[in-house]
């Protein structure tokens, strides 16, 4: 860690927090958007990103500080004292704060969260409890809430008492019991056009989805996708409002998970952007590709027990690529297919006996298609109907059985408790080369046992 | 299309319409949300589910049908009348009542828009023009504009004749000039608590983001995800405010363009859903899996080129899948890295650069290490260092291969103005096939002919 000859925050930390802009459209005063100069700080070397960082005024500072991929804020953060830091962090608000001190080691984090203002320090501390995938992880705490028993005129007086900034994004207000436990929801445009005397009570809403604080993030995107929401207020295990998600917060998230998708079904951590060191790229990349080098190892014996038979027609070397990699693609459609509608939760148990006929049916066919095409390929390259057969044959079911395990894989995965999308294109490729080479080799074998030929 | 005995809305179409309101929380009068009937309705075959949506009322039946599926939305209304279908259109919003009507056949388009209320039925066609996949095709004509010299009172005044429903989601008041120009914007709580004698032009904000409508969908999720707006204004050519883009909707788009990469990486349209009936699916997908069937034609040539160093040292045989395989799966590592970094807008042409030069960095190790092991298993087994460092080299120099490939293919495909994604995986693994088998067959029939053996 660097520390810097000057602090060039020490006296700014000594203004009260301004809060942030960032839901409010546009940002008032400086001419570029915080989320654009991070975008600017993230293509140079971290050190020149920090100083940059540093002659920037406080209050854009901290917020750039919170837009930056959360790999290079480390890197930038490594270079901060405790001091700049909290000053930083004293301006964001309390979710953003909690996000960037998550990733500061232990010892970084106490000294920083002792620089902040105590009532500030106890909310981010609180807010760090909460695992960082779960809703309690990515909401924030900024929500308004009244009991149950004001009046729309008490509420308007509340709600103008609250900052700009602290209201940003809110278009609803929450309604409370005694106990804070939510029991309604009303609109802020209706909370304005009805009688002043009336209670919330009266006006509010009834029905109101709510996610409780330690759901996965995942179930908060599936509940802003299904619903249009512009926020989900967020509980806890007594039904207490704690929080809310806002639907342009949200948006955050959903890339995120459709990130993590789409790289954890090629073996990756889901975490990677451009910006990750390659050190880390490759400690996290390592573990599936030795994973993926076992299973290929699986496909290479198969080979070897047929050598005998490969020495004595090398032209079925020739098709081992494509009859496993045909397969291996068809598979991937389905295993697609799959993942997404998983994470988008459009299957229950019904549909997914009927999608998992219909993808049998789109593999035989395509083993029907494929297998005809290059069997013909293969008997009048080699004059051989013997061989064509062996290809259509071990091709149709290879296609079957890569249909199968591009829905099951997924499935099986997620009736284990982990991510259906976890390093499942490796599992399926072990699936169409093991069973490829079998099905193909195996095959060719007991045609030359019964016809003394292949070609 | 089958016409049914009954009309059972005739009567309802009568009354005005009703409007959405899917972007409030919660709905009212109905004990269950739209998108829950819609997720039941989705699960069983399309004659019932028809039935149960002429069984429901009619506004909460046109918010159903705006919830489904679209290829489950299709085949429902091509069981309906067109009479029917003017109806349930009646009452939506005119960007969901358009995007189901850009589904009709183009006659029957004609009919439900005759059946339309002069006024719905005009701006319903006038979003029906704009491309599917753009701003103007998602956006909502729902919005919210006043002059910029009216007072803040009028404005207040404005918004009270508005309806509950028309308002749902907004959250800002664009201001406009004589020209219907976009110039400025105010949030809704500003509005209400400043002097009501003052001017839109006194208190707004003049720099707002907006977005063209011709601009592709794929940008206006860019701009969500990296501003956390909770709306974004859409002009035309001239400037002039034609509608707005709610957060709550965008997640929509955020969540089809994701599952779109991911399908269309390989090698499928990008809107296959579990619901798209076999025929579709098999239809979609065979276009690729044909190239695939070419690309892997290339592969198996090269083989073919090299059946006599085959037929001579079978143990090749073996290693082909493994040393395809494993650069194949690296490979993908890289790609998917890429794909998502250009969705999500993060590099440009200096980051580029660094980020090729990191890969490269992953695949040079990753091809020590990798070929490494396998080299020395490859050498135990036949006892044969020269067959171990011919796995060596070829593993070593596909690993770079591989990772280059990764990172040029979806960068040349958006340089040719395609999509990155579009089958970006099976342009990948006919590199490393083809560069794999070459490497390997190729250093090994070399060695022979120094070495005079190979094991």
């Amino acid at each position: 860690m660097t520390t810097p000859p000057t602090d060039p925050w020490s006296a700014a930390a000594a203004e009260p927090p301004a809060g942030s802009t960032d839901a409010l459209q546009p940002t008032t005063g400086t001419a570029e958007h915080p989320a654009d100069i991070a975008d600017q700080l993230q293509q140079v070397e971290p050190a020149e990103a920090a100083a940059a960082l540093r002659a920037l005024p406080l209050d854009t500072a901290s917020e750039v500080l919170s837009e930056l991929d959360i790999e290079v804020a480390q890197e930038i953060t490594a270079r901060f004292t405790s001091r700049e830091l909290g000053a930083l962090l004293d301006r964001l608000p309390h979710d953003e704060a909690a996000d960037l001190a998550a990733e500061l080691p232990a010892e970084q984090q106490r000294e920083v969260l002792a620089q902040l203002a105590p009532g500030v320090s106890s909310q981010v501390a609180a807010l760090l409890r909460y695992p960082e995938d779960s809703a309690g992880g990515i909401m924030s705490d900024r929500v308004l809430a009244l009991p149950i028993d004001s009046t729309l005129d008490q509420a308007l007086q509340a709600i103008r008492r609250r900052s700009e900034d602290d209201l940003a994004g809110s278009t609803y207000l929450y309604v409370v019991d005694g106990q804070r436990r939510l029991r309604g929801v009303v609109s802020l445009r209706n909370l304005l056009f009805r009688g002043a005397d009336r209670r919330l009570g009266e006006v509010m809403s009834p029905e109101v989805h709510s996610v409780r604080v330690d759901a996965d993030q995942e179930e908060v995107a599936r509940l802003f996708s299904q619903y249009h929401y512009m926020a989900i207020p967020v509980v806890d295990a007594e039904g207490r409002l704690v929080g809310q998600v806002e639907a342009s917060q949200a948006i955050g998230i959903i890339q995120e998970e459709a990130t993590e998708d789409m790289q954890r079904m090629v073996g990756m951590s889901g975490e990677e952007s451009v910006f990750t060191p390659w050190r880390r790229s490759v400690s996290r990349r390592v573990p599936w590709l030795s994973v993926n080098l076992l299973t290929a190892a699986l496909a290479a014996m198969v080979i070897a027990v047929f050598e005998e038979t490969l020495a004595q027609w090398t032209a079925l070397a020739v098709f081992l690529p494509v009859i496993a990699g045909q397969s291996g693609n068809a598979g991937m459609q389905a295993l697609t297919v799959t993942i997404r509608s998983l994470a988008l939760g459009e299957i229950d148990r019904a549909a997914v006996r009927r999608f998992l006929k219909k993808e049998m049916a789109v593999g035989l066919l395509n083993g029907l298609t494929f297998g005809t095409a290059v069997g013909l390929a293969a008997t009048l390259w080699k004059g051989s109907p013997v061989l064509g057969l062996v290809i259509f044959v071990a091709m149709q079911l290879n296609m079957v059985a890569a249909a199968a395990a591009g829905v099951l894989i997924p499935l099986g995965l997620k009736a284990l408790g982990t991510d259906p999308a976890l390093s499942s294109s490796i599992f399926l490729t072990t699936v169409t080369d093991v069973a490829g080479f079998f099905l193909f080799l195996g095959a060719a074998s007991l045609f030359v046992l019964w016809f003394g030929h292949l070609y």
